[in-house]
This record gives structure tokens, C-alpha cells and sequence, in this order.
């Protein structure tokens, strides 16, 4: 009999998202700054007030990788905790309130009377594509000593984010994460995040996946980014490198890599595109509520699919209607 | 010619809205703390705290009844100015950016080092009503300090919201700016807010409508908490009491009263009934951009029509898209 308490503890960045709309001139006036179109740059304290003063008038909504996709686990039915530092301030209190609210369990003490829980300043072009702009305020100070064993041996699936890997002392807590899990029999679970961060540490995530990750979750731009070639090549050399690879290719659908049997999943139309901001985060909890419940590939990768649909359809990373109703019918 | 500079200063609380769908059975516990579905009730900061950790994930949004006013009218293309206080902290900075961003001038000094920037905690439930809870944290610390006597002179309207006769102090400021208003020849508008609101304040309201009121917004039932009387019988009584009086009917439009003449407008149906948070004050938008431009009423009413059809088919109290295109064909 299974011992497990959690279906997924996800280790991630504790971020409060600002979304705004914004026109494509701005995103191109902003290039000088760093910024890139659909892609993620970190941004220091100072930088998040300028770039918040051309704003325009926003949304606050948690958000953070692996929280987003806790929170759609929750919203199927899924149980979830999570381990993430935010600050004792009033977006930090916000953080903690949107994923206890929905039965996910977070007990990382908040950073107290220092640095500023962690805000992505998120714009939304007409085309519904959203351009992130991190500041990691607090974030940079999780640490290894944040990471419960117990925490781990309770879950069926731990799930990193990439990102982890920008604020120095959290990739430490990555690699103690990992190794427990392993250590554990538990399952490992990582998510590329964005092409620009595994630009940034291709090296650390090929290591990572080919010796100790079990399910790898990328988008297309990110596996090419990752093995460095096309995608076609890209596919067949992440295959048997991990016992799952699940590669989400837009309104293309996905493409799930186990060993030498591949399946495709269609993707599913949304009823208005409004925000991308959090889809591959849906399309990963889709996944993982499957992958727990013991459902086959095609039925997975249908949950991810309908997750992301749902996601995209509203401002904002997290699901606004229960996604649990959403699957019941698959 | 007309010097001033602005169409409209706003004076009124400064809320940020967090937002969370909500079931009816939910609000009914809620009636033992006072929660009337619909209405908006006061709440001290413990019960903030209680209620907030009972409610679902949540969105946050700038609130407050005349800064969602000013945010539609700026976004019809209106030109406009707040008074109202936030504390020196996260959530006032996001209030600030949120008004600022719009072109809207805020220039209240902030509350330093004790309370909290105001919060509404809004309760959505399946039919789109909002039920409010206000935690007025700052807002209790404006007074008449704040008012600045040429933000008065240099616009056309001066609107205030009933809300305002809740905090002590924010009262002296409500009352001097009227008299300020009436002392400089600009007219003097103002919103009952809330049928709980004019209960607590009736006779108040009353003397300053008799006396100092020129443009009175109020729904259905706040107009018969005013007068104490059915429908038909509130309107005869309060025609002639001021210049004008559009009183909202919700999906059965408005009904502007001036004088003697009486103009029906209609309602705009919502693409999607989504939430109601801010219709009155969108309504109240409209108007005034048609008013402070010279539009006859049934123009005025139209615009206020189009403006709360916007709003009451998202989450959040503010415009979602430019309401400047939406009246544009009028």
C-alpha cells in the first residue's frame, strides 16, 4: 500500500505575479533593458521600480512555476505541498493565503525584515503572449536547510522548477532535494522552465536529467535549447535519457517521449486566448495528476492540455474554474 | 473659457480589492458576522484576518468606489484627480501605480508606520453579485488636511462617495471639501454607495443633499433608504432636491431626473455576467464624462450604460478594455 500523503511536493520560487497589458512597441522599446519577447529576465530591485512606474494599471495574482502548477493539482482533485520562500510582507501573506486556501500545504518559514517577497512583472501583448520580468526578493535566500526530509518521502512526485537554479543558495536545495528523492525511491520531476535559463545552465540541467530525473517537462524551445540541435534529433536524444519526457509544442499540443514509444496529444482550443502566463505550468500539473493517478500517457498529456486551455483563457497563471469538472468527463 | 484642469477630483477611499468567487451557502455562515449578500459591510483588521483565511484564492485589484470612477473616466479619455489615503506600504504602492499609470493625479501623502493600506475583501458568487467586507486600515487617518483647496478650483466636478461618512475624520474632509466646492462655483456630485451606508448616515446625506448636492448617483435601494418610501414615491420627492439624479436600476438601465424632465435609459448587456463589483461606480464614470463635457442627459446616461456593461463582465472593478473605443460610435 501506498504510504504517500502528497501526490506532488513542488520546490519552487515564491512569486507574486503583475500583469499588465502592453503593446509590442513597448516590449521592443524595453530590448535595451534585457528584455526578450515571451522569454523571463531577472531584474534587481531597482530596475522592478522603474519598469513598474511605465506600467500600465495591473492584476496582482499569485504566481511562481511550481505554485501555478500546485495550484491546478489542486484544482483536479490532486494533493499538493510546496516549499518556497516569501517574504513576511503583505504580497508574501497573499502567497501563502492562494495555495493554503486550496488545501496545499506550505510551512517554509517567510524571510523576516530583510529582502521583499519575490514579484514577476508580467506584460500581456495583444497576441496573448506575456513577457516575465523577475525580481527574486526574497527568494534568494531559500536554502538547503528549508528542505524536510519528510516532506519528500511523503510524496509520490517531487517537482522542481528550473528557475530554482538562478538564486545561488536554492540550486543547493535543488541538489539536496534531488539526492533525497532519490535516495527516497521517490519520483523526480523537472521543468526546463525557459530556453534563456537553460541557456544559462545547460550544463547543471544535463547532468540533472540524464543521472537522476525521472519526468522532464519542456517546451520545444527549451529541449532545442537544452541538447544544443533541432528538434527532431533533440527528441530522439532525450529519449531513454529519462523514463518520461513530456514536450509541450503551443497550440501544436505535446509530445510524450517514454523510452521508444512516443504519443501525441492535441491540443485543446481554448474558448478566448487572453494570456499564456502559466500554460506550461497547467499542461505539467495536468500531467503529474495522471501520472500519480496511474492513468496511461495519452490520458496525461489530455489533462495537461485541458489544464493549459483553461489557463490561457483569463488573465492570470492559475485556474478560475475547477479543473477537477474540466477532466471529469475523460 | 473653462480654466479648470481637471473633469473630475474624486475624494474617496483608497481600497485595493481582493477578489474571490464565493458559494451562496458560504455567505449565508457569514451572516452571524453581519454579512449581508449584496451589501458592504465594516470589518476590523482580526476580522479581515478570520475572513480572509476562510476565502478562496483570490485576485488583487485597485478598489475604492470614486478611484474606480476616476479609472473609468480616465480610460473614456476624461482627465481626473483623487484624494484619498494609503499607508507607506505594499498594497498602497500598488493603488498609487494603479491610478498614476492612467494619468491620474494622487498626490495624498501617505500614511507612515501604522495602519494598513485599506482592503476589501469581495465574495463573488454564482449569480455575479459581490458581497464586500471593508477593512478601512488608512483610510481612517484622512482628514481635512488633505484637502487641497486648488485641486478643488482647478475641476469642473467634485465627487464624493457616500463610503466617505464611515471614517470619523475622513468626514470633516467630505464636509469642507463640499463647502470649498460650493465656495468656488464648481459642482458638487455625489454617490450614496450603499443602501447599509445611507442607513447608518441618513440624515446626514440628506441635509448635504437638500443643500449642496448638484449631481446625486444612487441605485434603486439606496434611494429609498434615503427617502424612507417606495420607488415612484423617492423619485417624485427628490426631483428639484438637486440638478440632477440618475438613479441605477441594474439590468433595467437608469432613470436620470433634472427638474421636471425624466430620461429612461437602458441597460447594456455584459458579454458575460461575470461580476458586479464596480457597476455603480462605472455607471457614475460615464455619466460624468458625458456631464463634464456637455452631453444631454440621455448621452450621459448611454455612456454610463456602456461603462458598467464593461466592468461587470470581468473580475475586478476596473475597465478591462479602452472605454474610449467602446463609446466612440455614440
Amino acid at each position: 500500500m501506498d504510504t504517500t500523503k502528497f501526490d506532488v511536493l513542488g520546490v519552487g520560487n515564491a512569486i507574486v505575479d503583475v500583469l499588465a497589458k502592453a503593446s509590442d512597441s513597448f516590449i521592443e522599446e524595453q530590448r535595451t533593458f534585457g528584455m526578450e519577447k515571451g522569454g523571463m529576465t531577472l531584474i534587481d530591485a531597482d530596475r522592478a521600480e522603474d519598469l513598474y512606474s511605465l506600467m500600465n494599471a495591473s492584476t496582482e495574482m499569485s504566481g511562481g512555476s511550481t505554485a501555478n502548477t500546485l495550484a491546478c493539482l489542486a484544482s483536479m482533485g490532486g494533493k499538493g505541498t510546496f516549499i518556497g520562500k516569501v517574504a513576511d510582507d503583505q504580497l508574501g501573506k497573499i502567497f501563502s493565503h492562494d495555495l493554503q486556501s486550496q488545501g496545499i500545504e506550505f510551512n517554509t518559514a517567510p524571510l523576516v525584515g530583510s529582502k521583499a517577497t519575490a514579484r514577476c512583472l508580467v506584460l500581456i501583448t495583444p497576441d496573448a503572449e506575456r513577457t516575465m520580468n523577475t525580481f527574486l526578493g526574497a527568494c534568494t535566500e531559500l536554502t538547503s536547510d528549508d528542505i524536510e526530509e519528510d516532506q519528500i518521502r511523503e510524496s509520490k512526485v517531487v517537482y522542481l522548477e528550473g528557475y530554482l537554479f538562478d538564486p545561488p543558495h536554492a540550486k543547493d536545495a535543488f541538489y539536496k532535494t534531488a539526492a533525497i528523492t532519490k535516495a527516497a525511491g521517490r519520483q523526480l520531476a523537472l521543468s526546463l522552465s525557459d530556453p534563456f535559463c537553460v541557456e544559462r545552465h545547460r550544463d547543471d540541467f544535463k547532468d540533472l536529467i540524464f543521472n537522476h530525473v525521472d519526468i522532464l517537462f519542456a517546451n520545444q524551445d527549451e529541449l532545442c535549447a537544452l541538447m544544443e540541435t533541432d528538434f527532431d534529433t533533440a527528441c530522439d536524444n532525450i529519449a531513454n535519457k529519462c523514463e518520461v519526457a513530456a514536450i509541450t509544442k503551443g497550440a501544436q499540443g505535446s509530445l510524450i517521449i517514454k523510452g521508444g514509444e512516443r504519443t501525441l496529444i492535441d491540443s485543446v482550443k481554448p474558448e478566448e486566448l487572453v494570456d499564456t502566463t502559466g500554460a506550461g505550468d497547467a499542461y505539467a500539473a495536468g500531467f503529474l495528476f495522471g501520472y500519480t493517478n496511474g492513468k496511461d500517457m495519452s490520458v496525461c498529456g489530455k489533462y495537461g492540455s485541458i489544464a493549459a486551455a483553461e489557463v490561457i483563457s483569463h488573465i492570470g497563471p492559475r485556474p478560475s474554474k475547477s479543473l477537477a469538472d474540466l477532466i471529469k468527463h475523460i
